[in-house]
């Protein structure tokens, strides 16, 4: 099985090219590639497939080549994934499957059509526009630290630190504490703090997250795009740029009226076949 | 840069072919290659060269073709590596480098020739003869558990669980406290248990371990011989053979008056180009 891994921001997967959907991927053989010891490794896979062999992606063929069959690392399904559709597209573009018209490469996910750019060095992808709607806390050890409830499609809840407090600081070893009645499906908790001033945007945060279920991690997409809609809250904008600093690297959101992009860095690390045993 | 992945028991290895000696491999590059998601991840490096052609290995030459460099995920080297050694010798056989001679393959290693053999499906290393040298204890939480201090090359305390506690309740999220009088420089400390009796082995013991300076792994070569030897020392024997479970599958080890071999499973996973920029 040929395979390509990839990351964005530090978040990373393992790509399948599988033009004609012939590959008979089921959760256990996910799981397997993605066991970091054992297998590949990987956040998540990414089958690359056309749109047209897909049942999930061929309503979308008209417009979309390509269908971005994302798989979690346990063998379940995501709907969207912003970091990894940046390395999707990333591998698009490298291995020449697929060429931007007007500057712009719609691809086929399971939360419909996704439109890509390419952004300089950078990958840009739309992703659904953040939508603030209540306030509440998130307790870590003995601080109880405010926040804004933010809705991307998944639920997070963004904390800014209070003076005094340093983001390299905090122990998130452990989840932070959540009022269930705001998040009764749990949620990702960004905590945040003023960057340096930079040219060209309109803020800079520093962010660091725990992710729902999960632990801390190097980077969430869509916890970059709720962090930068706050920023912009907080200097009375509802539109702008904001770069956002992951532990993984540097991602910039920009929120337009009715869209909001998600842009940063795709690479792709390692190309070859798999030899694992088919569990 | 070609690359091949494998892993013994969960222990896992990015095998860097290198025949001449020619690959500029720096700390740095190490790192960049075992960054679980920014790279290709790993719990170490094994280029591949040949002994003649490595200034630690070329001493060795007569006896061994092939001087396994082993170097750590952090970019720092370490002499040995029971289960690195198995898969080294699995990319030997697998690739046609090397072949047996009267069963035995001899490897150069930092720590002197290692000899090696396939054990059925499995591949066996030599390793240093556990030398049991004190008791100590281990403190868990609110548990203290008397163990024996063993040394394979590096320090191991072996604790086995009173009756009424299970291996699999143990929360290893934690370093377990010990005498550092005993273990000035730290302590690898396995956890035991009795395992259900098995044909061909005069013992079966069950194990988990703490890595010193680490964290909880899913196999540890040393440690298994470790457990071994005060399993056999328990039933009143010198040699032998004891069968170990890690978390990551079953080593043998097996004590003769003056060897240890380890025995298990060493798979290949993966084969390809790297293309991580170098850092």
């Amino acid at each position: 099985m040929k395979f390509t891994k990839g990351h964005g921001t530090g978040n990373d997967f393992v790509i399948l090219p599988d033009p004609d959907g012939a590959l008979d991927l089921t959760p256990e053989l996910v799981a397997a590639i993605c066991d970091r010891r054992r297998g590949l490794g990987g956040d998540g896979v990414l089958r690359v497939v056309r749109a047209a062999k897909h049942p999930d992606g061929a309503a979308l063929a008209g417009d979309a080549e390509w269908f971005m069959d994302y798989w979690n690392s346990d063998g379940s399904f995501a709907e969207m994934c912003g970091n990894g559709a940046r390395v999707f597209v990333r591998f698009l573009l490298d291995s020449g499957l697929a060429t931007p018209i007007h500057g712009v490469l719609p691809v086929a996910t399971r939360a419909g059509l996704v439109r890509a750019r390419l952004d300089g060095e950078d990958i840009a992808v739309e992703m659904r526009r953040p939508r603030l709607y209540a306030t509440s806390t998130a307790a870590l050890g003995a601080l109880t630290l405010p926040g804004t409830a933010v809705d991307v499609g998944n639920p997070h809840l963004v904390c800014p630190l209070p003076a005094g407090l340093e983001l390299t600081g905090l122990d998130l070893t452990r989840a932070p504490g959540f009022d269930p009645t705001i998040f009764p499906s749990g949620v990702n908790v960004e905590f945040t703090a003023d960057g340096e001033p930079l040219d060209g945007v309109d803020g800079h945060v520093l962010m660091r997250v725990y992710e729902r279920g999960s632990a801390e991690t190097l980077s969430c997409g869509t916890g970059a795009c709720a962090v930068a809609a706050v920023a912009l809250r907080d200097i009375a904008r509802e539109t702008g740029t904001i770069a956002v600093d992951v532990p993984g690297g540097r991602l910039t959101v920009t929120l337009t009226d009715n869209s909001c992009w998600l842009s940063g860095p795709a690479l792709l690390t390692a190309t070859g076949t798999l030899t694992l045993p088919t569990p």
